[in-house]
């Protein structure tokens, strides 16, 4: 194998917008050799994206010669799959994810002994509403968060592992607790979901002719796949039933104001919400919009000494 | 005058992205010879931006000789302007403005007998959280809805000028009574520019560098301008109190079922608000994001017979 191959087989379990750019961002970096991706569908769809060297149904196939196993699936069936994997993968490898919480998924996950001593909770900041591997691209990572979620009972060659494979995709890492985790996304990913929901369904749709941009922008998540968000919703559900209550507050404040015409109060709350947001800080552009990447060719199999 | 030139002089009362967007639209088309540009400020800076032909301090000398007068300053200052401007501009000439509320506007126009027979409330559903000349463009207004708001008081020529005047920007018109454009654009619009403001609020800024693109689209407009938007949430009060309900009343549904982990019922909402967003058709995106537009060179004094 040569120098530049860090992993021999990378296997992808779900290889929709996330996995799929997953394997993008691998393949234009040189560090996996082999991509298996496997997926519920026909493997013979999943083949003809060109995104991973094979397809299959079979997690068994794909874990069993895998350094890394990446499972990019709905949380409520991450759980499960890593301790499928981990019952056939190699004792040093490492399974990671990039479910959208982590509580529950770490506490499963450790519930079973061969999953533990191979897997670190990840989240990498980033995604779409849109879906399927299409949408994927080799720079959807870039310069984005990823969280990383150990815990004390973590092998701490693992921790390592997870941090090299994160980084290589582009991310920048930050570790939390799968606690802390969920408390943050509670307010900054899942509160903003279920709003745009809450708005999108008390619009009437025969009035959004007249709709421009303060709609488009505020509903657009709402387009997401309800199968990657109800299972997220219930997950986290205490963390963002509590992100729920400063969101009400502050909404009555704004309402209060402007039924009492209270004018100066209304313009201070829009200036503090203004400055609230001006704290946000875009990744480079260049790394969000890019249009997927022209693939490297990868090393092919005659490369192998 | 050669004969593409619709109208002599132009005065727009308010040049920032509006208003500069309309000089800008109205210099490619051709179809007005001459543009006064309004402002409070010192008028070289906005000679200097180039929109307009003439800048001045001046809204009797603007609108002394204008054929058209358009509007386009916050809500609370447009009906005073337009009376202003009535009082000096041609018996035939049209009044107009860009205001996001039209009920307070129309009746207050209407108090004066000057300005009622010579204005029609315009509303163009174009914009962004952007201010100033600097962001205008001539594409602004593409393939947008104008809503005018005429009333049995409104002069029959005076809304065929309107009709001229906006269509010639590029926008497909909508008529509605003040009433009823208010009442859309509560939920459409002022509801959505108020939810991202409470989200703003309430999310702490301190997490903002876990936080992707459903925080950043559902408070994109929150960095919008309070000059702007204080006095709208206070003009349509009542629709826009009116329009919180539903959104309040689905909220609350969304979190009921959360809590009682009711997961079809979350289901079955989600599924709903992603076919009521369904519905929303961009404008054609060559429209929406282009980037200021080449002016097309317009006809000089000297082409005057």
């Amino acid at each position: 194998m040569p120098s530049w191959v860090r992993w021999d087989t990378v296997a992808i379990l779900g290889v929709g917008l996330i996995g799929g750019s997953i394997a993008r961002a691998l393949r234009q970096s040189g560090l996996a050799h082999r991509l298996i991706g496997v997926t519920t569908r026909d493997p013979r769809e999943l083949q003809s994206h060109g995104i991973v060297d094979e397809a299959t149904n079979s997690i068994e196939h794909a874990a069993r010669e895998a350094q890394v196993v990446v499972v990019c699936a709905p949380v409520d069936r991450i759980a499960r799959l890593v301790v499928t994997a981990a019952a056939v993968a190699p004792a040093d490898a490492l399974i990671t994810d990039a479910g959208s919480t982590k509580s529950q998924i770490v506490a499963d996950v450790e519930s079973d002994g061969s999953a533990r001593a191979r897997f670190v909770g990840a989240h990498p900041i980033a995604g779409s509403e849109q879906k399927g591997p299409g949408a994927a691209h080799a720079g959807l990572f870039q310069d984005r968060a990823c969280i990383l979620t150990p815990t004390a009972r973590t092998p701490a060659e693992r921790l390592e592992d997870a941090r090299e494979f994160w980084q290589s995709l582009g991310c920048r890492l930050v570790e939390l607790s799968p606690e802390s985790h969920d408390a943050h996304l509670a307010s900054t990913s899942h509160l903003p979901h279920l709003v745009a929901a809450a708005l999108a369904l008390a619009v009437p749709p025969a009035e959004l002719d007249l709709a421009a941009g303060a709609y488009r922008d505020g509903t657009r998540v709402a387009l997401s796949d309800p199968a990657m968000w109800v299972p997220i919703f219930l997950q986290n559900r205490e963390a963002l039933l509590a992100s729920l209550e400063p969101f009400e507050a502050k909404l009555s404040r704004l309402r209060a104001a402007i039924a009492s015409m209270d004018e100066s109060q209304l313009h201070e709350l829009w200036c503090e919400a203004r400055e609230a947001r001006r704290h946000y800080r875009e990744p480079e552009p260049a790394a969000r919009n890019c249009s997927p990447v022209e693939l490297q060719v990868s090393p092919r199999k005659d490369d192998l000494t």
